[in-house]
């Protein structure tokens, strides 16, 4: 047998391209030692955020080393375990390297139940996406009912059950997003009030204000850059701004030029907060708990874009920036 | 006697002029009710945010009439009074109209104690200035002592506090202002750790990054625009930003253009709040009673820029926007 790894060959320039990623070939572990288990992967999640970490550019996370394996949140079964915490059979998520088989220690994995949930739901609704959306709409949010929230990227992974939260929580949800079809589907399916299709709207603007005639009393921003500036001119007093992330300018190669949104905020007395689902760990036994409950009674629903084959992890990374994915992007290995 | 006013004749497009305010007379008030008192301007304050109602665009604050007065910050001196509150011969603090003379009634009025500091010290150090400085650089920016403070507008009224009190609280300061005078003056009387003048220096980001090694945990923004956006790519994880003021885009007729600010909050988990001082009046209390107790101990000082006479008001505020006052600028009738 043959364990597959795919190595950070170059650090991109602007977007990622194939030729960044190198697949290497080694022979299968065959023995592990005390405390230690071999794990398979099963599914691999493949998120906006890695962009940021191919970089070397100055951030408290330090960046992926070239020619070193990449990792990200991961589904695997546990082959053979040598501890006591997991057994054969077991699936495991947590953050794993691309490969096909590894070896790894028991800290910061958690088993996860394949009968309560499909075992991908354990990458996204029910792992870090979800958590993402729970944490940073309730904790920096602040949602109280009858207020408007819009989402950017509002189809994508968080987007998406950011938006159904907002519902169950009694919000007036407006989307944004880049295809009719996307649109068509947050309304029919995740039941957002309003959506935007950026790709085809002149004046985001004007768009903005008419979908919220009262004003954007929270911004669930996953894009930044032109799309984010045009919710400026629609926020009200206090709003608040969660910025989870900025799709649109990751794979700039120049400063990213927009509005200077300082104006905006002073008049406003509003609140950009930039987030990531790390920094509230505290929070992730009330959200599992929450998202749960909410899954099994069927308020939230979720998609996802599953890919088959080690083979095509960069791609399916890639597309992430094209807007290919519809909700969760992940890959079945 | 003829009592005079100061009307807005136009909405200023861009930088306010002359032309954009009116002068009118009228004769004296003779008469006043039971419960009202005639007050005698003394001292003027003229501040950025006036620029801002001012113009019509959607505020929660709504913009000052045409034709009608502009107010602001003023002492007065009660000549006539028919309330139990006040007696002839009092100084009060408030709100009123640009003019030399007005009939008022007791609400919002603080009475002003001549013998503990200078009258015109209530439109500064005393009041909404020190206040401002106090309750942004306490409750949004949370300090720590040892962490490190960017103020830009450093040598302007609420920024030259605003370093001071966070040199009391065990912080390094680094003020940004427009001349090598201001420097100096930032170092020597207010005692700052490091002064960058933005009009002499070549490469912001580099004079930032020089002048604050440890990286900026907290940025008290007066300015916004360009000057601001050099702080960003220094600032460190979960940095706090206050956004005060903008005086650097109020006269801008185009939208303002600059960085795209989100990636860099994301990035650092970094907050940007909008400010008003207005917002934390529950806080009043506490920031009268610590900033009168510094400045009787001598650990607080101020500047004034005071320019005499009711008909200089429209020039000394203009004036602001030149960067031609050091500290608070006050008009005294």
């Amino acid at each position: 047998m043959k364990t597959q790894t795919i190595l950070l060959k170059n650090r991109p320039e602007g977007k990622p391209k194939l030729s960044d990623f190198e697949f290497t070939t080694e022979d299968s572990i065959e023995t592990i030692s005390s405390g230690e288990m071999l794990l398979e992967t099963a599914y691999v999640s493949v998120d906006p955020y890695l962009r940021g970490r191919m970089s070397d550019a100055k951030s408290y996370v330090p960046p992926f080393e070239l020619n070193k394996p990449i990792h990200s949140g991961v589904v695997a079964k546990v082959i053979d375990s040598k501890n006591d915490k997991f057994s054969e059979g077991d699936y495991v998520s947590g953050m794993l390297d691309w490969k096909t088989q590894q070896i790894s220690k028991v800290e910061d994995l958690l088993k996860v139940d394949a009968s309560k949930a499909p075992l991908s739901a354990y990458l996204g609704i029910l792992g870090m996406t979800g958590l993402t959306a729970y944490c940073g709409l309730t904790q920096i949010g602040k949602p109280q009912a009858g207020e408007t929230l819009v989402v950017s990227g509002a189809a994508g992974a968080v987007g998406s059950i950011v938006g159904q939260i907002g519902k169950i929580l009694g919000l007036r949800v407006i989307g944004i997003a880049g295809t009719d079809e996307k649109i068509d589907m947050l309304k029919s399916k995740f039941g957002f009030d309003a959506g935007i299709n950026y790709n085809t709207t002149d004046n985001m603007k004007t768009a903005i204000a008419e979908a919220a005639p009262d004003g954007v009393d929270i911004y669930f921003d996953n894009v930044g850059g032109p799309i984010s500036d045009a919710i400026f001119f629609s926020i009200n007093k206090f709003a608040r701004i969660i910025n989870c992330g900025a799709i649109s300018v990751y794979n700039n190669t120049e400063l990213p030029k927009g509005l200077s949104v300082q104006p905006f905020l002073v008049k406003n007395s509003a609140l950009m907060q930039g987030f990531i689902v790390s920094n509230y760990v505290e929070k992730f036994p009330e959200a599992m708990k929450q998202l749960s409950e909410w899954l099994a009674e069927g308020k939230l629903t979720y998609t996802e874009t599953i890919v088959d084959g080690f083979d095509n992890i960069p791609k399916a990374f890639i597309d992430l920036f094209e807007g290919k994915n519809k909700g969760k992007m992940i890959v079945k290995i």
